[in-house]
């Protein structure tokens, strides 16, 4: 699909970047953080994106404040944005980043063609990472020394990949032919960064967006093409707020916050399944009360519906809410819901998967595999929608890079490096087909 | 108390009237007749008490339209007064009562003096009475007539009870020094007459007011003064309306009274304790839905709460209104509520039960009891209240009617008919005391 | 595909049919007879084909017994079987189905080739059909007789089309090639009947089965092929049994059925979806307990499952019998579970389909429509896999019946009798089509 | 009832104890510690004691390790005890009360005599303080230095109340009469305590046992005679443990620990009234699950019962027993309970009450109130049934101490500490009377 010598100036380039990716990756998973408090990473990405000579758009120019999910409260902001300080950060771009405004957007423009965009998720999860000798990241000395923060959905390595990416792309300079966006995204985890980097534009001007997953699950090389079916869903906190009284003296008293979410919970769960699609609901935390003797005035329910379609998605969020609030006026109790979170859902587009499909076969060590069933979500696909309703296409892919043993979210989660390379490979080739021989 | 001749005259015309006792509650036993529809009971009650020479107020004269509660459908009245017709009734009386109207009180007005008021419920249980050859009324063949209709609780006897004190008060007339009022009442089991005699001002210029429940479980003869603690009751029903919808087909469709019904009622039975005292609840019964395959469109409930007080029950009848109403709203139902029945808390006067302590003693053959715990309801208390607000005193009384065996309400209840007399002895000797030394 | 001649045949044959079909279908709709009591219509359709000179299977040969579910009670039966009688049922046959053995298969056998199975069902719904003016069945005086019963699924002209089929292939005999069955079934509402007649071996000779259905609510002549995508199901009940007490004055005391059935409700319908497809839950109906004032000693709840496949629809029984186990243990009750009807997952065989298809394009006034989404169940799946599983093919069909207006199962169902020499028509071709050109 | 130089002296010394009194409850108040932790608190009331020349018991001698309930784990222990000793705890008896044998009995024994036991508890509240400056505690100079730790429920008072009673009686040490035995009880807060005391003996050899408890909501110096009803009570947590699965991916997967601890929230609170009186119950605290979009594998509930009697206390927590178990058993999850306190029920013995009744009435400032309506539990009923039950008296006390405001077991929680030398007053007035004219 190439011409041979750009292939061989591209693995080179590969080559190279190789074991730059892998350091950075454990830089990255060394000082794990999780969503809107990337302020470290962010920073880092940042300036070597620039160092490589690319465009950048950073901070507010490309998250959009208000659009954003489930951000943490202002103390830990501050907290976090402090501790990034302290490790390292890159001082200009932390300042952009402070408050929660961790999106990073590298451009290369090479003349007229085709825009391509790529985008990577850079957050780590609120997990507490293993200790255990077997546990490489331990053993090995880059385990997260921000405890309760972990990279167990290897966004390290999608953050490295980005950067790898540019690296070669920038080696490979005078082969491109229009314009490559790299998006790293903040906030994966919850679906709560994408949709705030769509409303500021980040994606309006691409032409052909893709996105690749690393799964620890799956023999490395594997690509699932279309990776998924990824269902709508939302995120959102419910919280109950009564009455508290004395249980042993009053127990007329007061106003029962854990009976409104007990009643609650039941029938959420109870939300009939739709004709239309498959649908989800799960409540899975709830926290009420204060003390044993006490009426508990207060509860907090985290939430999720999921629809295969948006519809569907909006049918179980809607019932969600109507029995919410008759369970809070049940019990004469305040309700408050929070949003803190949501995807769309997405399919990728057949000619779009048909072209990464070619460069699978062109690539040693590649093949193709199936994505399995749905069920999981992705803020990804605000950025699949934005493309796909401006006339561009957009498609998900997901890697193996196994390592045996734990699944992601894991306390002990780790993923084969030796993807990293071969993930920059498909990517990159698949960006300079498409500049070449352009879709549509 | 009484002189010695005038216990001894009373004394004979009890004997005289106790045979005709035992006969009018066969008779009523044979053609019991349910809550409202005791129009054959009532029309012969008002007969004899005309016959006795008694002055009447009957029908709507003592009856408030508006304030009955849990009247059956018209053409279940109707149906039931052309029984009454056939199973003969008295002519006159029928018209009176037709449409549901019971209600008789007879007045024996001698001279000056206090007025007391006896009161004496006539209504049969909806429950199949038992035709085994061990049960008394099968056996002799004075078991109910009316399918479905039984008189197992004693109200056959109260209404006998109460035309034998009549007899004895009208052969010991010139012994009279003040009124008599005979107040027999329709529908008490559930609670649902009472509060129309009352508004009807039935018992308006009672000064003292005095009832009393005959009890299988009790050897003949012990009274129990001041009967239980009455419990302030409310009886309702509530209806929930859905939509249907097929449950396969549209899962997602309709709106589910089931769910709304089975979210009530663990809440319902959730309402917490009052700290003031006991309180009850109880979902009797729930009928819900339609098909297997439909999605439920309705519900109907029937409940009741109690509170030692009425407050504690209005406690528990408003929790239970909001909850309703807050599970209806879940499910997005129409919520009904309709008032089948009530009695209100209501305690003996000591003075009054004093005083027929006096002639319980001075009675062979009669003896004190305790009257163990409350928890039962009865609307008696809507007349004991309106006396009392209105400056009177007022009592309950139970009386042993031993027969062994069977409880109150079960298909094989029979009492022993030698307490009628002693019951009427009881309550005409307390009439005649009352009038010669009032209290207060 | 047939000759031209036989084309023409056939259409004389069907015309001739046609208004014999029309009075046998409004005959049977005169005097609809529910699941296992189709004690008439049977005995009618019996007769009918021994007249044709088909062979017959009847009774306990073809039904089997201790397979049959949700049997009505000895005395329904007994009592429908009188009425039967007084209604014109044939008394030979209506001897052979007492008891409730109300299934019929008639035979032609005409030569060595391949055998074809038409099922038709032939029981009434429990509904009380419409007696307005505007319903036809009531203006032209053939509304159910048997009031509560009424066909308003359109069996009534599935029992005369199966009627009709045998008259035409009777005409038609020389041209038959192999042997027809005709499976008259009984209970296919709830599910219930189609089980007993596979396990009894009726259609374990079948080489290709058919079943057509009709539906009002399509334009006569459209032909869904493949129709639905059955779910499999069961239809169960499940009786909790308490102990009473009064609610007043023991409220500590029985076992409380009704809160054991409200907790099963909820988590009966909290039960979660499964990953590998469409599944439900419902409960139809719940009664429970018995007065006002009484802790309800039992409960009573109509129950059933649906996945689209058979392991889905074990999923969810299974843990709907887990949570019902549970709940009656929280309330110390027992608890029955009564099997009341099943049907399986099925998929009508490509090949057939094919074949009736072609056979649709042949015939004027016919054309394909798409089945529409699931959902729904059907016995006949039994019947399907039976065949399948032998190695033969089966196929489900619809056909539009459309007379505007009320949908199925509803008390003013009617259906367009136009469309009743059309599905003859494409019964009979499709079997002379598959005999003479059989299918693998 | 005392001589009247006697009570001079009485008068004199606790007029001398009341500043130490003073200074004493802010210090223990500034370096509050909760139960079984009370390392300093404890430490320092020994020495103290030894100092004045009491005897004393510690430790094991009086503290049951295997009866202690709601010990917290080793390392808190572990932290506090070294906390404790760096907040000038006394060496001696920190060592005896390492791992949480903090209780502590001084004993004066004079003569031959009635041994006459007082109990104080000293244990702070799970709760942080205020630090408002309207907060006198704050602008004083003693809040609470072990924040998350608060004495709000005036333990410090009777704390030092317990030395000043010492101090008091070691003054007048020739008037007594018998021996004394001040019982000073670690972990009152959750009734965690007292058993453990009791099973070690130490109150058996007990004639007459008192406590007083001091209340802001009440006029200083008014005396509750019998205070309260004690309820019994049991405080227990249930653990369920079920299984993770991810909700979007394996709906189906996993074992919903969430949904059995709201299934049995409600069920727990639907525990219906029982006849025999008061009973109560309630899940102060639910905590499940992990994260949002994961089936939730966990759930801790704390809950609470009480009866007005130990019988009806044990009906609702056997009945809570059974619907934990259903409910765990619903979903499949382990279920483990943990007892975490526990109280009887009590009542104060007329003779002894009428005893403090006389000298209440003898101390100026002093008057009686009523006690209120009950609800609550105390654990101190352990010490008077075990002296009950060995054929002594025993009664509880309440004394007022209004500062006006805020309640018990708020943040902002103080007394007026006038009442502490009134309270000393009247415990050495009663010990003294006892004495000279000893009850039966």
């Amino acid at each position: 699909m190439l011409p041979a010598d750009l292939v061989q100036r591209l693995e080179r380039a590969v080559a190279e970047a190789a074991p730059l990716m892998v350091a950075e990756r454990r830089d990255f998973h060394h000082y794990a953080e999780t969503g809107w408090t990337e302020f470290r990473t962010a920073s880092l990405v940042a300036r070597r994106l620039v160092d490589l000579g690319l465009g950048l758009q950073v901070g507010r120019e490309v998250v959009d404040g208000e659009s954003r999910m489930g951000v943490p409260a202002a103390e830990t902001l501050a907290a976090q944005w402090e501790r990034a300080c302290a490790q390292g950060g890159d001082a200009e771009f932390l300042e952009v980043g402070r408050g929660g405004f961790t999106g990073v957007v590298g451009i290369l423009r090479r003349g007229p063609g085709p825009t391509v965009g790529l985008r990577f998720d850079i957050d780590a999860l609120d997990l507490e990472e293993s200790l255990e000798e077997s546990h490489r990241p331990a053993a090995e000395g880059f385990v997260s020394v921000n405890r309760g923060a972990t990279h167990a959905c290897a966004h390290d390595g999608h953050a490295a990949l980005g950067l790898g990416v540019a690296r070669v792309l920038a080696t490979l300079d005078d082969a491109l032919q229009g314009t490559v966006k790299l998006v790293f995204q903040p906030a994966e985890e919850g679906v709560r960064g994408a949709k705030s980097m769509v409303v500021a534009g980040a994606v309006d001007d691409v032409d052909a967006m893709l996105a690749v997953h690393l799964y620890s699950g799956w023999p490395t090389g594997q690509v699932a093409l279309g990776r998924g079916n990824f269902m709508a869903t939302d995120k959102f906190d419910a919280y109950f707020t009564g009455e508290a009284a004395h249980a042993g003296g009053r127990p007329h008293g007061g106003r029962n916050a854990l009976l409104a979410a007990a009643t609650a919970v039941l029938n959420l769960h109870a939300i009939p399944r739709h004709r239309d699609g498959p649908t989800r609901i799960n409540v899975g935390r709830l926290v009420a009360g204060q003390g044993r003797n006490v009426i508990p005035p207060s509860a907090h329910l985290m939430i999720e519906t999921r629809g295969a379609t948006s519809a569907l998605n909006d049918y179980v969020r809607e019932s969600a809410e109507s029995i919410l609030a008759a369970a809070a006026a049940m019990y004469g109790c305040k309700l408050e819901i929070r949003a803190m979170g949501a995807a769309r859902s997405a399919e990728s587009d057949p000619a779009l998967v048909e072209r990464v499909n070619q460069v699978v076969a062109a690539i040693p060590g590649l093949s193709v595999r199936d994505p399995g069933p749905g069920g999981g979500s992705e803020d990804y696909t605000y950025m699949m929608r934005r493309v796909q309703e401006r006339g561009g296409l957009a498609a998900a892919l997901g890697m193996g890079a196994d390592l045996g043993g734990w699944g992601h979210h894991t306390a002990n989660f780790d993923f084969d490096e030796a993807a990293l390379p071969l993930a920059a490979q498909l990517l990159v080739t698949t960006v300079l087909t498409l500049m070449r021989d352009p879709l549509a």
